[in-house]
Formats: C-alpha cells, structure tokens, sequence
C-alpha cells in the first residue's frame, strides 16, 4: 500500500489516507427497489418504497435513542410491515420476503465501480461505512463485484447504535487503525455528512439528487461531488 | 390534592397518579400552520407544512444521537429554512418570523380543555412533557389558556436531548417526585407512545389520525383513546 499524502490550503483535503463510503443511497441505489415494488403492489410501488426507506431510517434513529438497538435487517423489515400497514397492502410472507431479498441484490450506481478503482489506483484504502447488519453488506458487496477493492467493511452492528451517533463513523478509524484526520467519508445523505463532520471526520457529499439543499444541522461537507470518478479527480488535484 | 389509586387486572391503568402529555400534535393542532403557510406561500403551503414538521423531528433526533443538543426553537426555525429551501421558496426574514410565532399560537384540540378539565377533576396531577423549548412552552399554553390545569411544564430542553431518549421521559417523575409506575404519558406520536413504554411509564395512544398503524419499535401503547375525555372515562371505570 502506498503512503498517500495530500498537502494543501485550509479546509482542503490534506493527509487523507483512507476513504470510508456510506452504502445505501451512495454506492447501491435503494431506489431500485421501486421496481418489484411497481410489480408487486401496481400504482403503489413508489409511495412503498419511498415511505419504507423512511421508516428504516426512523426506526434507526429512534431505537438508538431509545437504547433498544436492533440490527438493520431486523429495522428494515419492521420498515416494511409499517409501510405495507400504512397503506393498506396486503404483505404476504412470500412478497416479503421478495421484496427484503432486493437488499441483497441492490444497483450500483454506474460511476461506483470505476470511481473506486480509481481512488484504489490512488493508494487509498477503501472501507465500507454502514448502518446495514454484516450478512446484508456481505452478501450486497460480493453480488455487486466490488468486495476485492475494499479493505474493511464496517457495520454499525459493531458498536451496536446507528449513525449519525459519532461512535459509528470512529468505529472505521479504529478498524482501519488511521487517524480520524487521515481518514474521509462520503454519503449521498446530507444528514450523513453532517454526522461524520461533527464526529471529527472530513466528509464529502456526494450529491446524487441535484438541487436538493445540504441539511441545516451545522458541520457542513468539505466540499460537494457528483460522482466517484469527480472525487478521485479532486484528491489527485489536491 | 387527593389521591388517586386505581386498582384493576394486570396490564390495567393501576396506581396512577399523574399524566403527562406530549404537547405538540397531542394538545395542539401543529398543521394549523398550513392555514399560514398556504396564505404566504398559495398552491405549496400543504406540503411546506408537512415538510417542515418531517425535518423538524429529524433535526431533533439527530442532533440528540450526534451530541449535538440545540434547542426546539432553534430546531424549529432551522427546519423551516431546509423546508422552503427545498421546495425553492423565498422565505424572507418577515415570512419566517409570521410562521415562527405560529408556534407560539396554535390551536388546542377541541377536546383537549374538557378532558383536561375532567381528569384534573379526578384528581390526577397534570403535566406537560414536550421537545419544546421552555419559552415555546410557556407562550403557547398561556395563549391557551391550560396554563391553570396544569402542575408541571417539563422540557427536553431540562436534559438537554430529545424525545425518544428515556432521559427526557424519566425527568417527568423526578419532577413532579412521583414513581414511575405512578406516572402514565399521553401521546398521539406512536413513536413517542413507544418511548415512553420503553423507558417504563405506562403509555396511552392518542389515535388523531383514524387507521394510522402503531409503530414497529415494539413497547406497544397500554391502551389507545381518540380523545381526551374517553381516557378520562377510562381512568374512571378502572
């Protein structure tokens, strides 16, 4: 592994070694679920799908701070039994079980691949930062093709409480054995990045959905890419 | 103040003393600011509305799990700014301030004075246990005019992070020195109900919207009521 150093202004990317990527939304489109939900419940697949990844994500935070931590797979199912209830769709066992196999089996965006070779080619390490339980990363990572260009694969289950706590995002410092400063994080969540800034890590946004506003929480990215390619540009520039 | 004792079956309203009520949503119709919002902003004041409420509970639980505590009002106002950011809104200074002091001002449930009334009548003691901050508390309940039915107006603002934390629930007791098997929490957010539950008060639901399912995050409400003076009711068969 090469020593990667990057010497540069204030608030630029200087002395990052590693990068960790948040999965969902970021490295895998979630949306494509939307799909066999169409198929499935027709004229309500959107509405199930966009209110099922809000769930998941409440049911995330809210048990964290309850102190009542159950993994992801266990959030997104219960995700999805409320989204079905919500709206009145009858889940049978079967199509439940369809529908949570799609988070094995989710998208990459198209610049995901070529932008993490890039960045490898680079001399970063590469981790995966994660609220998804391990056997849902695993298996989502090996059907995907890119589980020989990481080097870590960091869940949330490991500290047992969902980002954007900081425990998380230090929980990828202590495995990849860097420094918090030597280390970046890039989501296409917003409230992601905010997280990971506040917990000490530079973070980068990657902004998936154009126009959309960063969240007003403080503790704003470093700077705002549009795809990993864009990023890996950026880091060789600096 | 006389001492109320109620004695039934298991899972039964037993030994309570005292209630506290979650305010905002419970109490107080918060989407009577879409009267507003729909004047200022005509054809978008529905879905500035919906979206502002969304961020403002995303921006407490949030920063609760960062460590990153702000208060309500800050909470509030930096949710309205991601609101009308995304839905590309001019909020002017003038704007944001008529929408802030909506907070200030909302509308009571019409049920909620006479069941307040009533259960006051029991003898139970009463409070207010809120996400808001003291100022907003104060404002709106004397604009109200509960402010003489109540005993204690207790904020998370008092510990310094937000519902559902069990901090914020345990503080009622404390407060108002009652065990917490004498306390029960009224609430019409389902996750708000499985909080309490979960950190060991008993929890009613208060079901304003018909049909809505309970939350997944399991700590189920010990009963569900549609209005305040059938929990009055309730407490009274007991």
């Amino acid at each position: 592994m090469r020593a990667r150093k990057i010497s540069s202004a204030s608030r630029e990317p200087k002395h990052i070694n590693a990068l960790a990527f948040d999965a969902y939304g970021t490295l895998f489109d979630v949306f494509s679920v939307t799909a066999l939900c169409e198929q499935l419940f027709p004229g309500t697949g959107h509405a199930l799908a966009q209110l099922w990844r809000a769930k998941q994500l409440q049911y995330s935070v809210w048990r964290s701070l309850m102190g009542r931590y159950e993994d992801f797979w266990r959030v997104t199912g219960d995700g999805l039994v409320y989204a079905s209830k919500s709206l009145k769709l009858d889940l049978t066992a079967a199509k439940r079980t369809q529908l949570m196999d799609t988070y094995l089996n989710l998208t990459l965006f198209p610049d995901v691949k070529p932008g993490l070779e890039a960045l490898k080619e680079l001399g970063f390490r590469l981790a995966i930062l994660s609220n998804g339980a391990p056997t849902m990363l695993d298996l989502v990572i090996k059907n995907a093709g890119i589980d020989t260009l990481l080097d870590a694969v960091v869940s949330a289950d490991d500290v047992h409480v969902f980002k954007p706590s900081p425990v998380v995002y230090r929980a990828v410092s202590e495995r990849l054995e860097v420094q918090l400063h030597e280390l970046a994080f890039v989501s296409s969540n917003a409230w992601d990045v905010s997280g990971a800034a506040s917990a000490g890590l530079m973070a980068f946004w990657m902004q998936r959905a154009a126009g959309e506003p960063p969240e007003e929480l403080g503790y704003a990215a470093t700077r705002v890419v549009t795809s990993l390619p864009e990023l890996a540009e950026l880091l060789t520039r600096s």
